[in-house]
């Protein structure tokens, strides 16, 4: 359903043409002081892009209806609803029936029986993450406190792959800060060429956020189902073109041997470190210490202009579309955005668990 | 926590060395023959291969305790027991303190703050899923009579590459058999040697579990954290040792542009056919009539006997250690039969809010 | 929390003084035509008796912001927002600190160490009653094409009793449409003699409200928690100002023998029928066919302008009050409304988990 | 359904004839020393009044099978079975499908489609209370660090009442040893000699518990639909043959004023006393310093052996049945130990929202 959270328990609503989008938490701690400025900084940035993302022009003016009284949270729910503006529903009426290729106007049709809201595409559209943008704002400044660092980078895409990084707090910091963040600038320029070029075709591209997070408890997490990286997977896999998701080195461990793969340990000024990280700083799906990183991976966005062999649902016909519209070359970009918020949300509710708030 | 689903709730409880492991299932229908011939089948699958997995020979002797009355299951919860037999603590008590690197040793010891039982693992052990395999079971007799298969095969271990592999029901049938499911028996006796090097070299291996699921309805899972890939990933990655899950072409998908990545569909005999599945089924977190595919990734068993640097965290001193004891040399092997469990169980969940049964 | 449902969740939001009191309504199937008259109708009824209940003259204006596509449920949650206009906080915040005896004033300000929203009442105002009739509305919908009906009586009020009732279903559709339903016109003349020289005197009332449901499913309810009585008295039991909730003959069956106490059985025209109905239509938990038939106790409305010793937990004085403002003299009455709101609200729950919609 | 709690989720199962009733309760902090005595005497107690309640004679033997290392909690989920002996399923097979008036049978038939497990009442027993109480007792263990006592007495029974009560501290500690507790030994006199006379009869009587909680934190409990008496009755009405609820002065507030009604406040050695308890320690929803104080009305024991008039639903014929086997004349007894039981629990489960434990 679209609520999650047993701490923290957030709900969205709204769809992407309707008059607002929304989100509720429930749970949040009374007397905190919400920083409208870092709100409005992830949200901007979420847009930032706006060369190389989606020509719909979204100011994204949000207000909190409950929850907050002079400026402090009271403990009752905060609803936050961010208002839809620069929509054109048009050409969503006029190519209703024709299924856009690997987007949800099929199965959404036949799920709700030709009910659902298909305008933008209803609830099952980018323009959703803009809540998870404000529920991730919500939850870094409850982080904050506990010096909790949650950045992300483009590791790779179109083909082009960010330079090595070690995830150092003051480097996370300024990746932070960035709309598209890379470590290498040379990278990124070669990454933004890469689009430019692939959206003149009429084309997209997919891309990989490598996710960081510093200064996590040790021992964060719940077993069986509630482990980091169930919750993180979880959360992750409902943004909008997200098809995979691994911890520490991934995949890459499934060609290793153990003796390779294990992360070595020793005391180091009476702490425990990491000789290495293929673990991703969970183990048993608890925090170990060590950073936490995640790699996501999100397909190319699926509205191209190029023309598509496709299926018109409701007159039962074979037609060939192209999607032409507003759309982002890559969901990756502002996909990423929403992965630092439900990462910062994963954690504030699992530390929320353990009654750190 | 060790509580998940709406609808058919499953509740794990036990330890690697306790009396017994055991699961509730809330919310089973009623009058069901539970197939006792099926759960014994798909244990002794988990376990069988013996030769290449763990040394320790447990018969897995279950029984039902609550909610089977005359064969049929009476709508109360079903309580199912599972005896531990040949545990053998001794090596547990005798290493206390020393964490064996990329175990769960020592987050635990931090988060029950020295009360978890450590005996083989506790509850972060493999023997977990032995209550996994008996759900997966139970769903499965809910799942036949809508004829949904779920199989898997190896995809890939210690760098041999399983063949390519056309999902079509008669081969899945097949493989849903298989203690080492493969398509390619040439591949399939490279794996089996490479296991044997190197279990005798003291050393473990990674493995990548592929998974398939046909004729799901369309519009299966919910918006919005209850997507198909939510859930599954969320299940999957709660099984010790997974560090990657990916749908469809997953990580792939990343380097494509969107012309290369969409699934183009039309109508054939008068249903919508896909001519490819780079989205592994799920457009919009709902099941799209295309195959269920999904990868998942297996690090290496950390339990190796090859010396590894790590931590007494008892003592506070830096140590080398060498894990003996009966262990696994691929996680994956079993782990396979655990996502295939987890993978009926999500489907089964997602139909029963449906109220397919 | 704020939360409540596993099919229908609902979460409500929002404060007395504040912009809006709202609800988000997640699982509500798609394809249902909203009855914004229905809605209107119940928000009308449930304000009706403004020569006897709050001064506070609230037009109760709501829209359904998400949810909502040509007049037809999506499928997406439904979230409704209701204006609060005729708020005057002034005396609230001249009095804050002032302990209202019987009030939340104290123990929400020990709760939110001093951040919680006080005027009006906050969240622990009869104000949210309004987002409860809106639930009951649209589910009051979803059971009227099951012939479900729900309705509710002034049984007592200032020691003055309605008369007596059988539920049959001609006469509850006639009370569910008054604001101040009861049997006997006599009694309600009554009633309303007692409110007005109450009033005059500066003091309150309590009543005691009887509701009634036709036509339930045999089996309605979930054993063990989340029978048919749990989940009402749950529900009923958040509606500020209620103390007491008893099914059928309820207290007094503790002064019975069984023998009395016991309803008989027989078939008559080939269905079951009771002889009596001290059950109140619930064995062991589950709706047993007969009327379902509870009870609930009012206290009188703590707001009293007659002088009351109280605390000011600020200062950390003893004071004496008398609460001015503009307050119902009978919590009772808006009060029925919303236990009506949440009998349909449970009943629609526990018939959505059978997949009846 | 079986589970109920957020943070102390727990989840019954078995049925009254079964191998076995039992618990799983998940989120038990890790590190108490389980006192084994405690649990037994609970259980002694709840069994204690053997003259006057079933026949059936249960050792109620025990046993932790999960969650427990050398005597202590581990955090892992704690796992009780209680094994089922003394059972006598003859006459239930003998009379299956004629509907014992105000049982289960029935409405159990009917909702499992004839599956339900009927012997000894399945789940729909009195024995499913013997794992409440061992809930209680380890609550009891938690809440007793934090100086909270529970307790309750029978406050009426086939007529009798008991006297008037102060509920101080030494007065709770001795009602909370003992089986059959009440206030005057005179009334208790009474109604041991009621229950005598009756049981001679063949009939069986109803009664009340009036519970007490001492020494909450204030501001207990949650809006809106968390609050301490939402949860209480919600878990109490799941005690089979309870069917009213009240709290502080409950249904007699319902012919109260406010100026009578209201429970004045000051400070009397600089904390807050209320000058009366009408509101029974809530307000609210949330607990207020005051003792918490509610009532819980139990139906007479609906299995009598004197003739009553019922259906076969199996033939679909009318009979008359006597219910003969081994039946407590007054449920109420052994009733009352799962009040306390369930407040225990439902306290507990509060405190450990707000990070107690």
């Amino acid at each position: 359903m679209n609520t999650f959270g047993q701490k923290l328990r957030a709900t969205i609503f709204g769809a992407s043409h309707g008059e607002y989008v929304g989100i509720t938490i429930d749970g949040y701690p009374a007397g905190v002081a919400i920083d409208g400025s870092l709100i409005r900084k992830r949200l901007d940035q979420r847009r930032g892009m706006t060369a190389v993302t989606s020509k719909r022009r979204e100011p994204d003016e949000y207000k909190i209806i409950s929850g907050l009284f002079n400026g402090l949270t009271t403990g009752a729910p905060l609803t936050v609803l961010v208002s839809n503006r620069d929509v054109d529903s048009a050409p969503y009426r006029e190519n209703y029936g024709i299924a856009r290729p690997s987007h949800a106007d099929y199965v959404y049709y036949h799920k709700y029986r030709g009910h659902a809201d298909y305008r933008g595409g209803g609830t099952a559209s980018g323009r959703m993450t803009v809540v998870l943008v404000i529920l991730g704002a919500l939850c870094e400044q409850l982080l904050a406190g506990k010096n909790i660092i949650v950045a992300s980078r483009i590791k790779e895409l179109g083909g082009v792959k960010d330079g090595e990084f070690d995830p150092e707090e003051k480097a996370l910091r300024t990746l932070r800060e960035e709309a598209f963040p890379a470590v290498s600038s040379e990278a990124r320029e070669k990454m933004l060429e890469k689009i430019a070029l692939t959206a003149a075709g009429g084309d997209s591209l997919g891309g990989i956020a490598e996710t960081y997070a510093l200064n996590l408890p040790i021992g964060l997490g719940e077993p069986f189902f509630d482990g980091v990286e169930s919750l993180i997977a979880r959360l992750v896999f409902s943004v909008p073109g997200v098809k995979g998701v691994e911890f520490g080195a991934g995949f890459a461990l499934a060609g290793m041997t153990g003796s390779v793969a294990n992360d070595e340990m020793s005391y180091e000024n009476g702490r425990v470190a990491y000789h290495s990280n293929n673990a991703g700083g969970i183990n048993g799906g608890l925090s170990n210490g060590a950073p936490l990183v995640f790699r996501t991976a999100f397909r190319p966005t699926p509205s191209i202009s190029r023309p598509q062999k496709t299926v018109n649902f409701i007159e039962k016909t074979n037609v060939t579309t192209s999607v032409t519209g507003r759309h982002d070359t890559v969901i990756a970009i502002k996909g990423l955005h929403a992965v630092n918020a439900l990462a910062l949300y994963a954690i504030a509710e699992l530390m929320a668990r353990e009654g750190a708030f």
